[in-house]
């Protein structure tokens, strides 16, 4: 294993940890914050939270990319890692590489995140999150978030990573789920008993419709390719 | 009809159907999330479902037109098009195939958001958005919304398109109307029963205002370019 | 009086309008949408107000000196333009030119934004700002407003546009007074009765400790220029 | 001393006083504008609190670093300037009379901001600030601020002031602490009896815990650069 492979893999593990720190603390601290003592304010705080928690995601997500993005690529996402070995920008062996350290770097910010808020290491969410509804939000946010991806991958990587952070900063308001689209963000987001988490039972739902959105996506891009004309054009960047 | 042009009406249909996701969905996301259970509350809830809409659209506007100005041009508003068609930068053809490309995107965005939130594919809306107050801020919306794309043409595609997202965000606040500015828009939103919605009786109102606005750029533009002297400095970027 | 001459006062009075309408629009949404139904509620809205108020004139700021800057310079301030005048960018005809687009502009703007939200052309307000802390917090946002001009004056257009527009989101919230830091604004904010208006008993108060704030500024840059040693390092942008 | 060494002085001075003007000032605005008449509201005041205190202080720092960064480096933390001191950016000379000058700056600040806000000079704050979760908080928030900074020293000014600033807005939330990472920032709001305030009995704590994040970063450093390899992909700004 190459020490260049090796440092890859720390990058992941060490980004995807930081991100479910910025995702899971963040809610923590919105529920430690906007706490209701009478039921005229419950009706306020639980946007408040989404406000707060978005626009942390995002602006974190957003430095979290730009540092590490030059040693790993910034994935943090298995969909994003499955999205780049289709494009043969990575290998077989780095792809599962990815995926250990993502997951494995996901619980572990969950556990360091409670450690801050002083609570257990790991808890199980019982927040429910199933339905046809939000398993559709699930699709629309993953097949959003890789269309994102593929259609800035040429631009600079300020332009990207602020081009994916604002994405999910929208998505978290405008899918019905707040927009996971992430399988290794969801399983860690299960053990937390907060704002953010989701029950243990309802994390296979949500990371099926996950999948069903990178499929749709490759489909398109493979159906774009097998097209014989030429897309010269699509490297124009003007607004005309 | 070449494959570009086919490509950039499925941009154009795409892009609309997904900014009124955003919008939209990020409304109802509102409406689910800041829930009055006393008149107390009432008078808060309005603003943070505004602050939340604004904020979302905002970045999800500036992630779409990054995103797909290089294929159509990332109009996404019978407006935009109307400007570039009377710029001479697309075809009276290109014009109106954006023209069916944006009003059948528009509404079918507000019918996928409806699915991620479990309502009924298209519903009427009650709201009713109808006052010379609201008209006169539909104009100025417009207007202001072409100056921006005329004024910042020359720019790269990021100050673009930040320059356009930004101005839609502080447009929400500063016009009466919460600045709709889109004839698609403002038809799509006439079919869904919540915080972004505006009766369907009241759209043609919406409409011939935001028209009116088109009008005065256009004539601006007009008079400006019959002005003999040369405006080379127009472009030049200095502050000083 | 030439052509580029009249362009830059109409660019002038247009963007100065714009300004008004994006402050004192964004102040009565806020009012209109932050309602107290009762005192438990008071206790909140005032801040959600100046949330919504200084998100909006960070977002619009930023887009008209992007949109103007290449016409006029973008001053939209008559303290900008006199340290314009001081440092000899602008002709004292044209800094007398500035001044009377810049607060016939800003009245307009408020007169413009009445006409939205339904209300009289103009209003006397009867909101009081006036004490010692409040002309300290205008002199140090002056101070602040014109040391970020001139410390980012070598950056690009958008570099210096951000900076500004961030520093006035920020100024709105540090300084006691919301800062104002504008003579053309303060004059104009004076005819609005809302969240955003000023008794025009203390606009003179205002518009002194701005002045004290640029009085300032000019001591230190002629202090700085009187030093006889090189300061070529100022140019250099690394953050070593 | 030299004049350039005296200017940086001066701009690390400055720059830290309108740090904890930034920081300080917002939180007594919040203070002001949130105010709880009854118990109801209390569950919501400190989370706008927050939201209002962390917009504020993203914006101005970023303002902050790209004005002052030319002259001084904008360190405006004794972490900061640690680490460019192990890093051979900066003498031991330099250390110590920034040390000196962020001490003092912040301390300035605050009193300035109590002008303005009318208070007294300096205050004891009582607000208690003691817990392992919060030092664990401090330690993470500090090593992840030298991390960013490390990770993003190669790029430009405006990509370094956006990545330091986004983080510090998203780790007001995702610490629980609220991410103070700065032993100047940390004994200066010891000085102001509000929000944003800290007791001083627990000054020494949350310090310790900074520098148990500084040695972190510089133990991870050593260790890297003790490596054979070369890392010449270090400075790749690809995302694939």
């Amino acid at each position: 294993m190459s020490r260049d492979f090796q440092r890859a893999l720390v990058a992941e593990f060490l980004g995807t940890a930081a991100l479910l720190m910025i995702v899971v603390g963040s809610g923590l601290m919105a529920d430690q914050l906007f706490t209701a003592t009478s039921e005229v304010v419950t009706g306020l705080q639980n946007g408040l939270k989404l406000l707060a928690n978005s626009m942390a995601t995002g602006a974190g997500l957003f430095v979290l990319i730009q540092s590490l993005a030059p040693i790993s690529g910034a994935h943090f996402n298995p969909l994003v890692s499955a999205l780049a070995l289709w494009n043969k920008q990575i290998t077989l062996r780095r792809f599962f590489g990815n995926l250990m350290a993502q997951f494995s770097g996901a619980v572990s910010g969950v556990a360091i995140t409670h450690l801050m808020f002083a609570r257990p290491w790991l808890e199980a969410s019982s927040r429910s999150r199933s339905s046809p509804g939000l398993w559709i939000s699930e699709c629309v946010a993953s097949a959003g978030l890789l269309a994102v991806i593929t259609l800035n991958a040429s631009k600079s990587l300020a332009a990207q990573a602020g081009n994916i952070a604002l994405w999910i900063t929208a998505a978290y308001w405008f899918t019905a789920s707040t927009s996971f689209a992430n399988p290794a963000v969801t399983l860690a987001r299960s053990f937390t008993e907060s704002f953010t988490g989701i029950a243990g039972s309802d994390v296979a739902g949500f990371c099926f419709a996950q999948l069903s959105g990178l499929l749709i996506v490759l489909g398109v891009l493979k159906w774009l390719r097998a097209a014989p004309q030429s897309r010269s054009d699509e490297s124009s960047q003007s607004l005309k």
